[in-house]
């Protein structure tokens, strides 16, 4: 059972819904989060009924569990929900469809200047780029650490791109929310349920990556993780699972798009870059997505993808990118989605 | 090393070929196509090279094998192929769009016509539908046999629509190609090489399923086995993998049509129904194998699905069938293909 | 439903159950074993009660299908039952521990004697040997077909171990049972139903591969698929299933071993050679069969494998051979398992 | 390239090593490890190798990495290792076979206590048990934190064994390592890279556990990251991975016995309870893990199954318990190895 508070409830207001649990011989394991707080309640459930919990000051509602995720189900919130990112106020979710794109990692002001410039050239409204990389590897290159967020914020006033960047280790958070203005859980990181937990609270919209070996449910769980904390400005983002095929590098699972929007009130985008490796299928499995019905999709892209650091084989550029750019614009409005313009204009650019 | 014998070869040139290797040392596996006769060279290929086997009478072609499939390659045949179905020669390939339906399995005349006629009405060309069905289960139903296959040959004459439909079995070849415009290999038997070696001998186009196990590599080995046979006029289709997730059945591989379609020369198409085993779901995946740029789809339709005797849950009517119908005039388009009309207009209806 | 018909029941007995089942609207299927025949009925259930088909002459039994399996489950037959291998009848079950070895495709007299002289004297009793190869590329080795059997055969002759060989076409299954003992079915046609009947119906045991990416839910409907036909002599087969793990070629799923003896009363073995393609896990991964309580264990060995026409990785020789005597001596004595000698014994050598 | 530190390194000798690099064009990252500096070089290296920096003060050793993992491969350290744990020195690795058992969670200290009674019962030398739980639901019970600590360490005096429970969070480190002998990195955390680094810091042996979907090579990789920063004493466990069958929770991969042994010279495990989830196939595992050559396994055992808080389904007792008692005391004897028992007498019990 859940004890959703209300944004106004006092410490004394939680104390005592926590006690009476307790005293009725439960366990309560408080949530706080940035906009509102969150009793999670474990024991028996018909004595946690009798207790009227939700006549309690402070108390906004008191859900029973069904779906194993509840804040983030569609089951009691079936409008779906639109996530805004940054001062400007890109959209993600329904009736949008949001183009986000930049480099894998961040190299040099340079480059990931040029990298923003061709993606807003086609079309993209928001900026990914690493500065702390997640490595399989602990020999290859890690990232640029707080240098590369300083060069992911001038990049941002020069081009008026919100950007989205990866959080690896919670010790992180505050710093990159100093500079980001979404952050980003690597697939790696989806059952890191401390790193969760703490985006939860850090107040900034959140993408969570799927897990390559997770089912759908357990990402919703994972955002559950993230929303419990007070923060239901996510979106999921697949990007592929592991199977047995190996003429990708992952096996894109394009059904989970609409699975997730029949379950969850989240927007979902898709990751074709990462999904398959391999620059040649970026385009019609971006196209595919848009055909699923993703709210968006996110694309690595590169000035020159062949000196990249990082996962170069699979950066967009020149005629592919052109291809991209003329699917963003022809296919989302067939399938009645707009473009995702910033909702109030940006200030430099 | 094979060696591609002219339509006009004589069985002495045959002959020839096959002394010439063995004399040699090496071994030689003579097929006999419909149309042409290939011979397949197992043995030192340096020794195979001196012999000028492309000197000799009636040799059109000898091929080195490079990749593990040679014939239905698109190094050698750059050009992607288009297969033509039917006496009214409705095509499968670039170009074009081609959207098949029907019942799962034929159970009675007036379900199969109702199902056809539905589906023609929401722009299907070809008619699918079940006689022989493989089941997991020995006590499921198995299909009405060659009752099956006279309702589907009436269905065709009463809309003009020509049929595919599935072998099981080696022994009903023959009376299957009576009836039937294509000869479908299910997933189940994707690996059964004697089957495939049947159908190739057949003399009629055949839609070979990606078995749910199988590398794309493994699946193109088998439409070799196929073509080794003579008969080119092979359809892929992509139906699904098997993975961990389990919020559908099967895991439809979507990346699979840009990847076969970089790799061979053979048409591929999409079946969004079996993939995912849900009703809710076969809309926007055919969508997303529209936007992956596939050559067609093929989809359960059921006038009662929820009286169908096989696959119930995930055959379409109504409004999912009207949404699909729209789709597949509005996307295809977009991306360079018109609907697939009969190169030569049906006679009866 | 499943109407086990008794060994002795007439033709007339059969169509009087098929008539009484089809005239109260359901239908009738049936297989006629080499012992018994099965009718499986499809339709209303609850109809099939009131018919009292228990009293008809000629019945046996009448099963509510509850299992999707029924007659290799081990619910109506708690005794794990034991399988007799050729004329010396060498068992497979409970109590014994069957050791299985032989070259994976016949390739010369010599080659294949050699193989089952240093299979015997490593502890094997019963020899597997290919004749008729089912390869995923058409281009590979096929085996040498009916010589192949005759090599075997002479084998047998000459070292008193009786011989499995794998089916892949149902048209050879006349001439293989001739030569063979036991009747393989590998993983690639484990869902073939044509060829499943067929060796149901062949008069000699039976050796099912689990398809690679088959549950064990569905490799029991295949052991199904061939009890209906009257054959109750099968033996189940682990051989790896697929998976995203690469340093092995396929996973060997040891679990099986006791999730079948649990389910079913099958004896159940394990192929580590094919399982993994890889010599150096064969000792390791026999050794795990055995602590899992396999029945049995079937191995490639090659006199050399550098030399093997398919494989050859994966062949034992030498001192490999050695350690897996060594352990097939020690480890199942401690679990109740003798070595499993034959019953009779041979005649010849 | 990696530069590895001689233990007497000082901060001098380390800077000017990355003075050397960095001047030559290159990238240098260190990671003070508690025994051994390790550092990386990111860049051309060939131009490393002009450096001659294995002639620089401090210099142990300098590496080319040809393997992605080098500190954890067998190819430089032939020698398998073993990892001591606690001060009564509890041995892992080659030789001896470990047995280590104890709840999935610490509940009370009454259940706690009765856990280790029956594990030490029936031979295990190593509690385990966790306080801090990652759990997929954000509602399920997620361990009693250091209450759980303190019951363990209590647990630990009276029974004499050493204890390994999980760290989920970096922050927790610091308590857990006062009170546990060896930390646990979970599958959900294998690919937290941050976490590994964390543990390779503190100064505890490690029981890394395999990524449900990782492979074996990035499970080393993983084993890399702990490595990296000066600990060697990296346990690693196979514990299953995801495929899609279902008659149990994980397919239990026990290749990955000898294919880590012969890859690493690191120790190897088994957790044959959290891959089956399934009780009984707790033994019929454990054997198979013996017989593939596991140094130890780990498993989960309850005084009262049906009441436990935490994976119940799964955990011994009675009847299985005294079976999995008897083949510790006689597979692993036959296949070389002793029982593990304490280097040096417990103090206490």
């Amino acid at each position: 059972m859940v004890v959703v508070m209300s944004p106004d409830a006092t410490d004394a207001d939680i104390d005592a819904v926590v006690n009476k649990v307790e005293y009725s011989g439960g366990e309560a394991f408080v949530s706080r989060g940035v906009v509102r707080t969150i009793i999670g309640l474990v024991g028996d459930v018909d004595r946690f009924h009798g207790l009227n919990l939700r006549a309690m000051p402070g108390v906004a509602d008191v859900h029973r569990i069904s779906d194993p995720y509840k804040l983030v189900s569609r089951q009691h919130h079936p409008d779906r929900s639109t996530v805004y990112v940054g001062e400007s106020q890109v959209p993600i979710g329904p009736g949008t469809f949001t183009f986000m794109a930049g480099p894998c990692a961040v190299e040099t002001p340079q480059q990931t200047l040029e990298a923003a410039q061709i993606a807003k050239a086609a079309g993209a409204t928001l900026l990914r780029g690493g500065a702390f990389k997640p490595r399989t590897s602990p020999y290859a290159f890690q990232g640029l650490g707080v240098d590369g967020l300083k060069i992911l914020a001038s990049t941002r006033d020069a081009t008026g791109m919100p950007i989205v960047t990866e959080v690896v280790d919670a010790h992180d958070i505050h710093v990159i929310a100093e500079y980001a203005d979404m952050l980003q859980i690597g697939a790696r990181n989806m059952t890191n349920f401390a790193l969760l937990q703490a985006v939860g609270s850090a107040g900034k919209p959140v993408l969570l990556k799927r897990g390559m070996q997770s089912t759908i449910e357990e990402w919703l769980m994972a955002a559950e993780y993230i929303a419990q904390r007070g923060n239901l400005d996510i979106v999921l983002c697949e990007r592929g699972i592991r199977t047995f095929e190996r003429a990708t590098r992952n096996t894109l699972d394009v059904s989970a798009v609409p699975v997730v929007q029949i379950a969850s009130h989240l927007p979902v985008i898709v990751d074709p870059s990462h999904a398959s490796g391999r620059r040649d299928l970026v385009v019609p499995l971006s196209r595919a997505a848009m055909g699923a019905g993703a709210d968006g999709i996110i694309v690595d892209v590169h000035p020159q993808p062949e000196e990249a650091l990082c996962d170069g084989p699979q950066a967009l550029e020149g005629a592919d990118l052109r291809a991209l750019a003329s699917a963003v614009r022809q296919l989302p409005p067939l399938l009645g989605r707009a473009p995702a313009e910033p909702r109030t204009p940006a200030v430099s650019p």
